[in-house]
């Protein structure tokens, strides 16, 4: 038992260094960029408050699971934003030797249902990954709208790219909340661009 | 359902702020001092974690929806250091106000079902709140331990001070955990005080 907790905390205080890894998104005020694990806390909160608007056959709490675990892996890889131009193939190859180091550092039965759940979000292929993916794309358009553009000014960002990139992801697993935000940022950008 | 959306919405704005809101413990590498809502990602992600140290009737779900609530009140009442020096009638008076508005800011029916949760976390009194409070007070030393002393330093805390004011409410919750901390505080205290 007490290898067993060793090794837990071995991995807890590895995950302590997500919260140095910066994002492209600022915080919902403006005074900083926000890191990646004050970003997964919200997006958590985020599938809490917004359970209701998920479809239903999702199991919120296998979606808050999913969504404490999903950035580890930016431990080692960083966070590519989702508006700078990155070579996926790497991207990919840095994130599976991320996740093979950092959940190997739990004990093995441990590992492998937290590396699966991890799997499970990145192939965004079933109804509890699609929603999980979808707050994760969410969350900064709103924290762009209310610091007054955000990434999308850093990146200088059209509303096509919008829509494309990230529009498209949140309309997959959370039609409503899509169907809230799109006049929102279509708004902005007709008077910002 | 705009309506409920648009009260969800400026609710889960409105939580960024818990990001600006800072605490008395560093990250695990010293070099800054941690937010309450890394924080509060840290520890729930230490509860799923750690669940098989719970208690028999602990529901992990509701542990860490608790801990994605728990601090929300800090955005309006600050953190108070656990080794510092506060008027404990005048904070709950300031969380209670801070829980009021904040979680007022939901529909009325999940506003009601997040505050009975947050009431429960500090009641303290039912073995879901009791190894969620355990997990807040858990994480902290252990950010301590690994940085070299934290909050231990700043505070010129002593081990008496640091186990009836910490060790104590975290053995209530959660004894495997304080089996394994203990030792090891014992250690740092031995070694440098
Ligand atoms: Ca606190």
């Amino acid at each position: 038992m007490t290898e067993r907790l060793d090794a837990q905390m071995s991995f807890l205080t590895e995950a302590c260094r997500l919260k140095s890894i910066t994002r492209g998104t600022t915080l919902c005020d403006g005074s900083r960029y926000e890191n990646s694990g004050e970003h997964s806390w919200h997006i958590a909160l985020y599938a809490l408050t917004l359970a209701e608007h998920a479809p239903d056959d999702v199991d919120i709490h296998r979606v808050i699971s999913m969504l404490l675990l999903h950035d580890l892996v930016e431990i080692d890889a960083g966070d590519a934003p989702v508006f700078g131009d990155h070579d996926p193939t790497e991207i990919a190859a840095k994130e599976q030797a991320a996740a093979d180091r950092i959940f190997g550092l739990l004990p093995l039965d441990q590992a492998t249902r937290f590396r699966a759940l991890w799997d499970e979000f990145e192939a965004n292929a079933t109804p509890d990954a699609q929603f999980a993916k979808s707050l994760d794309r969410f969350q900064p358009p709103n924290q762009n709208l209310a610091s007054g553009g955000g990434s999308w000014v850093t990146y200088r960002a059209t509303y096509e790219r919008f829509e494309s990139r990230v529009g498209s992801k949140i309309a997959r697993g959370a039609p409503t909340l899509w169907a809230w935000l799109k006049p929102r940022a279509v708004d902005w950008f007709k008077t910002n661009r």
